[in-house]
């Protein structure tokens, strides 16, 4: 895990505008979204399922750095003032707090068409086709049926009662779908798995984006601030509905140890090359932070 | 140029995920911040470049709706209370006055991925490898070192006194970015066009683009909100530098006829097949709104 989170730093540091070229506040508040911190869950997704396809590293490192581009900047406009307001991230200020909102909000703007600037200048396929293939499934992730659909249900599920059903609808944009985008990505990178199996690893994906977020549901109930780098109990301080809300605090952890168990069992015949997409699934539910 | 600013209007609301589909209040936003309105000035450049080249209408509908969601997305986000915050666009109440500050964050956002995304699934080049540079065109075009970047350095100057060539220097990257985008997209559409010819083009676009700035000052100095349908005056109430400010009223409109003398001379060498070009360059520095 040290290994993908040291490489993706480099990766990312040279795949971003260098921050001595104009406009240089946008381009340090870029390197500032993206660089020096954060799990790389999706990189680390990214790695661990292409490993599963024998796909080249030069390459997955490249999906990887995409998908963590989008991530970083929705953690940019998430932390906005007319988002979830928040101060701290990863330990330290968030963007708009460290230089201010309107640089904050042309860097998340600009890290997105980066993510797929970056998926046009190198080669991540066998053949061109598949690789404008792999970047549509970068854009639905990123888009209003993915991850910023899930924003705007998060947003309107302020304040309600969610069943359970609903929350996990949520989730499944808001995180999920690209967490499963940086899982196909990274196997897409590679070749030799058909249809069936890209089935189970898109299963896979979906169980750990889940367990992921009940997860950080606990944590952010249970954990300290300086523990998480980010405001720790502000679901409940906003209203939000999570999963100890609504199953709470057992429940929700008996939840995570089941998904953590089915996200095994859709890799059960991949045999070893699975290996690391089952250690990031511990990790994932284990994790302290 | 009514029947182009139709069909787009049709093209758009067909590209856009249907506003009864979840997250429907996202995508009610979407589709308000993207159609009923507009000059449409990049899509008619696209398909006057079209034309150019023999292209495919059926193609060059599909970069223009691309550009024109980027070009969107870019005027919900400026209008913002943390940007420019206006109140008025097109004539209508700002997307974040109409629906709220995060849902017109969020639709910015979602806009940006489905803007790369429809050019992954509709055939826009002879084959993908070509597709995916026309992918990397946008995607520069509208990052940090184009639109978002000129954006950028629009912030940087406010209050601030520029010479002539620094406020060109904004303008190439904040409006002149995309919009020679629009028209080497549309030109890639068809075929046939040399090395030396793209750059002609180019030269045109530049030149365009710049007189399409040069008139927006001008008509911000001159025209009542009512005519512009946004907020008149409001570069000096900002005290934002424009070629107004810098060369006075009289001096830009001269500048304003020279650069579409500019355009035209760019095009001497096409003939008969860049007439809509030639039409667009008087339209753009004639117009009164």
């Amino acid at each position: 895990m040290g290994a993908v989170q040291a490489r993706m730093e480099t990766v990312l540091q040279r795949l971003l505008p260098r921050s001595e070229i104009v406009p240089e506040r946008l381009h340090r508040a870029m390197h500032y979204a993206v660089l020096g911190g954060g799990k790389r869950v999706r990189p680390l997704l990214a790695f661990a399922a292409g490993e599963l396809a024998d796909a080249d590293p030069a390459r997955v490192e490249i999906v990887a750095a995409a998908v963590e581009m989008i991530h970083a900047y929705s953690l940019v406009h998430d932390d906005m003032p007319c988002m979830d307001n928040d101060v701290l991230r990863r330990g330290r200020p968030t963007c708009h707090v460290e230089f201010d909102q309107a640089t904050a909000l042309l860097a998340g703007d600009a890290l997105q068409p980066l993510a797929f600037q970056i998926l046009t200048e190198h080669v991540v396929a066998d053949d061109p086709g598949a690789q404008l293939e792999m970047l549509g499934i970068l854009a639905v992730a990123s888009g209003s049926r993915g991850m910023a659909g899930g924003q705007a249900i998060d947003l309107a599920s302020v304040g309600k009662t969610l069943t359970l059903p609903e929350l996990e609808l949520m989730h499944i944009h808001k995180t999920g779908a690209l967490i499963r985008a940086a899982a196909v990505l990274g196997a897409r990178c590679g070749r030799g798995l058909d249809a069936r199996q890209f089935g189970r690893l898109e299963h896979y994906a979906k169980t750990v984006g889940l367990a992921f977020q009940v997860v950080d549901d606990v944590l952010d109930c249970e954990a300290s601030t300086a523990t998480l780098g980010k405001t720790a109990g502000k679901d409940a301080a906003q209203e939000k509905p999570t999963y100890v809300s609504i199953l709470g605090l057992t429940r929700a952890r008996v939840l995570a140890g089941e998904l953590r168990a089915q996200a095994h069992a859709a890799l059960s015949t991949f045999g070893a090359k699975a290996a690391r997409l089952r250690e990031l699934a511990d990790f994932i539910v284990l994790r302290k932070f």
